[in-house]
């Protein structure tokens, strides 16, 4: 355990990348095995996500994103998108991969369907927006201390325009919106940020125990 | 790493907790520490954390969450509560924290002091309590590992009264609002949910290269 506290001081959000180094296809897949068993409420992963090598796409995201050279410098380039609204297709889908992975029949799940029939598919459009979102956010924690765990370098980023993201990789036809994206690969011996002390709230300031 | 892997693929969302089994105080402090270490937007962490014991109070907290056991059975119950809104004196405590840790003058991050002024200061006040739970979210993300790391069980939940729990936490004149809860402590042998086979979407209904 030593170790994992050791590794979320080490990392950093990462300003320049070393663009010649890359992630190897098996930490790749192991970065992604955690992003995909990741908790979001209720199970339902109301998200894909877009793991983007290509170039010259990333040019074109990069001048989304307040020209920030991680977007194109790094090895990988995660865009974790959410459901614009979790429609009863999703909501099937879920209750079939249950029934599917646990040989449960589907009439035994109705009464989980009718809750999140109740709750969540019940929401305003944009509260369902806003829930998928948040979700979205778990798996960004998740990847960046699965990423940590591999010495591997990150960067969450919130300075970009959904829009145009969205359009650029026509996530709106499959229903689905930027929420948050992440670069991961190898720090530059270039990037002075690295030696910047970590600031954070005390204990005093951050916690209360009642 | 295949440690940090068989980690997550242990953990499960706990239904029912050993009430007699606590949490050591040497594992307490490491989990608040991978919560100190969580990233956020702009390193800003705009969120204070409720590490909850006091039976009486969770019982009150029960009441408000659908009766779930975990509430009361579990050794802690943290409540991770989000800004309202981000308020220059959030923005200025930021800015000298930062000014101290790294004995930079605070003329010199003046530009630094702009740049979120200009954005997260400038969203219109129900986006600024949004981003800010986004952020909680991220240290839902890293509690979850970071316990599953340490063979103690969580449970991330959503299924209570965000109202209720400010009401009870006294949160609103804090500028605080609770934006999800966690649960840890050790599973029941009871608890017959610990026997069922993760649900995920599969890598290709998840993940996209491009």
């Amino acid at each position: 355990m030593e170790k994992y506290i050791e590794n979320l001081n080490w990392r950093y959000a990462t300003k320049r990348y070393e663009e010649t180094k890359k992630v190897s296809e098996k930490d790749l897949a192991t970065i992604k095995k955690a992003l995909q068993l990741s908790a979001s409420s209720y199970g339902l992963q109301p998200y894909e996500i877009f793991v983007v090598e290509d170039s010259e796409i990333r040019k074109k995201l990069r001048k989304e994103s307040w020209d920030q050279p991680q977007i194109t410098e790094s090895s990988q380039l995660f865009v974790i998108a959410s459901y614009t609204e979790v429609t009863q297709q999703h909501l099937d889908n879920y209750i079939e991969n249950i029934s599917v992975t646990r040989n449960i029949p589907e009439e035994n799940l109705e009464q989980l369907k009718s809750m999140i029939q109740n709750t969540t598919l019940q929401l305003p459009p944009d509260q369902q927006k806003i829930w998928a979102a948040k979700q979205a956010y778990i798996a960004l924690g998740n990847l960046l201390s699965a990423a940590a765990d591999l010495k591997i370098d990150a960067t969450p980023m919130e300075g970009f325009s959904p829009q145009a993201y969205d359009e650029i990789l026509n996530l709106n036809e499959k229903g689905l919106t930027t929420a948050v994206i992440a670069a991961i690969g190898y720090r530059s011996e270039e990037d002075q940020t690295q030696h910047l002390k970590k600031v954070r709230k005390s204990n005093e300031e951050l916690f209360t125990t009642i």
